[in-house]
């Protein structure tokens, strides 16, 4: 193994676990930290594969739980794989599935080989096993894919803040079923799981010359149960491993702890992907810890309720104060929405389309309001990305700072990774 | 007047009223004959103005009545206009938002002075006069703006084949407000009011010098009625003049027989625009007939319904027969969404996205498959009226007839401009 993927460390951060570096796959290369854009049906919701490369995306994201099930990964296969099928040349990650599984469907069972549900296009039931989800991923061919693990609540069903109700029932059910699991004995049954399934998900594995497997370290938020999965994953030799069953309802610090707790077990010469976060600070201080890839669903869900993601903080689009706003969506952008270079084309406040016109858009129901706030948005996340990576690069975390301030509260103050009160380089102290 | 547009004729099909030409606006220009892609609410559904440019379209329509109710005419003034609001530098034209007052709208009143009409936006009582309408279109600021028109039912609401519930029962008030007008007397009252509101659009129009403003002429299914109308709307001297009321329900003959005996009564050096239409077929009749312009939401719409058009016909993409149909939606097609060239990427099948892909994303309900068919359709429109310029230019109908087998079954057989069972050239004779 280790064929399908490589991962280069270009540059590390003096006072951080950050690192620069590239991952090339069967179908090209990507710089990492990277963020993956999220097309969970084999499309990135409005936008073209031309409009997802503007935004500055190299590498996408679909979900196995929505593809076998829609149309299926037979059909993906005979149409020559997921990058032909949605015509993305570029590299593709798939999920296990394993997730959606537990949470989408109305109805599920959890056991020690696998997961039950009914499939949400045609309620019929689907079994759904580490092998089964190597099968698929497979078929659908994607240059990296991901172990089939059991991602139990990040907290006590019990007593947590959080909104996982389908996996809490899950969860319970799976309780009900004679065992009486209290929450920390629930981590436990799924961590062993998570461990077992891996070693499962590998042997299952019928193409690990073009696709990399990824393993994932469940564990919620006890560090105890992250680190005994941790070593546990590690264990297994695999082209790169992933934090899963973070940022499913708790606040930041939290997040950025696990992830900064868990980051460090992980190999320092392999790829670390943070799966399903999440907003510009956890991002900031998820690359601090030493982690290298991201996806999540933000730009676009956002984008088609009407918030535009700037470094100021997020816009709501449809507020009637933008009604007679000529301005771009952000002063400066260079989305495709928001900059009038190249298209020789200027509003009256200085932008391609105002905020005017895309409020109207979506106060009249038009897809391209959805369209144009995509754009902006997954170009928001790219142009966070290429700035921490030049962060990283040239050593600049104050000049980060200051343009990316909301972000930046994710550097913490008086650490290594500092800003200096008055200037100064705080990776190169 | 005159100054907002320029009109030339470039070459004139010796055995059709056919001709190629050129208009030029204050905003650039557009070869004739043109198809203008419809954009209701300053958007052409689902399509960036990148995408309507890639498709070949030259010139876009905005629909008055739905921007004077939202966002208001005013904000798209302060924005610097439709231009630049919607960020399509090219041509504009605006319709007077008549037909959609009257067709739209649950209550409606018409009089000789204008109409009156429910908001379908928050349901206030609005009214459009000619004066109005010309104010309205003068703020909007399009290259070309509609006369203010009173568009009656085209055949007998009592008789006919229609689906105009509408506007028979707006004709049928205008009736029951105590003057018992049959059908006859109902088009003499649209033809008088369509010329008296002609006059008083031109005397209210504040900008001739920038926007060309076209007269309509109305009259129905009646030979008589068009001739009345036509001969009084030329009577004013205007940069274009339009053929109205046709294509809200006639069969294809029918629309080609009034399209034809109105057209050869509007002066010949000035463009004709034939509203709403249409199929094909009907566009290549009208050229023929001498029509110049044309709009029409069908390739739009229907993309939006996953019907494709193909030179072959229609192809319903949700079929289950494409499930596993890996070619392009159409062969050889050049759009953004068959062709690969230039994207180093072949589907299976040797097209860039693929008909399965395209069902998959209608299935799933993904916003890309009315994008993908949008820019295909359109496509397919901008091609057919290239392929109609170079038929006049070079004389060719046999090759267009070739290339084109059912939009060319509107060349009438054994006339000048047919095609001889043999070859050669019908327009050369």
């Amino acid at each position: 193994m280790g064929e399908a993927l490589r991962f280069e460390i270009l540059h590390r951060c003096p006072g951080s676990a950050a690192r620069v570096g590239r991952v090339t796959t069967a179908h090209g290369e990507f710089d990492t930290p990277a963020f993956m854009a999220v097309g969970t049906r084999a499309s990135v919701k409005g936008l073209s594969v031309d409009h997802i490369a503007a935004t500055g995306t190299q590498v996408v994201l679909n979900n196995t739980y929505h593809l076998m099930l829609r149309p299926g990964e037979g059909t993906i296969q005979r149409a020559g794989g997921a990058h032909r099928f949605m015509g993305w040349p570029g590299p593709i990650l798939t999920d296990s599935g394993g997730y959606q599984a537990y949470s989408m469907a109305d109805l599920n069972d959890i056991d020690d080989d696998g997961v039950t549900f009914r499939s949400i296009v045609d309620g019929s039931k689907i079994r759904l096993t580490p092998e089964r989800s190597i099968a698929v991923q497979n078929a659908i061919g994607a240059d990296i894919i991901m172990a089939f693990d059991d991602c139990p609540p990040s907290v006590d069903p019990e007593a947590g803040p959080t909104n996982q109700t389908r996996i809490r029932i899950a969860a319970r059910r799976d309780a009900d079923r004679g065992r009486g699991y209290d929450h920390a004995t629930r981590l436990a049954v799924a961590n062993e799981r998570t461990v077992r399934w891996l070693e499962r998900c590998r042997a299952a594995h019928a193409r690990p010359g073009e696709q990399a497997l990824f393993g994932i370290v469940q564990g919620g938020t006890d560090p105890a149960a992250r680190a005994w999965c941790a070593e546990r994953v590690c264990n297994i030799d695999l082209p790169g491993y992933a934090i899963g069953g973070v940022a499913v309802g708790e606040p930041h610090e939290q997040i950025a702890a696990v992830t900064a707790h868990t980051a460090r077990l992980l190999p320092e010469g392999k790829p670390r992907y943070l799966m399903g976060v999440g907003y510009e600070r956890d991002l900031v201080a998820a690359v601090l810890a030493g982690v290298d890839m991201f996806d999540c669903v933000l730009p676009t869900r956002n984008a088609r309720n009407a918030q535009a993601f700037t470094r100021a903080g997020p816009l709501r689009l449809r507020n009637a104060a933008h009604g007679e706003d000529f301005g771009p969506v952000e002063a400066g952008c260079g989305c495709p929405a928001c900059d009038p270079a190249g298209h020789g084309w200027l509003t009256p406040g200085g932008g391609r389309f105002s905020r005017a016109y895309i409020r109207h858009l979506f106060m009249a129901g038009e897809m391209l309001g959805p369209i144009l706030l995509s754009l902006h948005n997954l170009w928001h996340f790219q142009r966070l990305m290429l700035d921490i990576r030049r962060a990283i690069a040239e050593d600049d975390w104050p000049r980060f700072a200051r343009e990316w301030p909301r972000a930046a509260v994710a550097i913490p103050v008086g650490s290594r990774t500092a800003i200096p009160p008055r200037g100064g380089d705080a990776c190169n102290e």
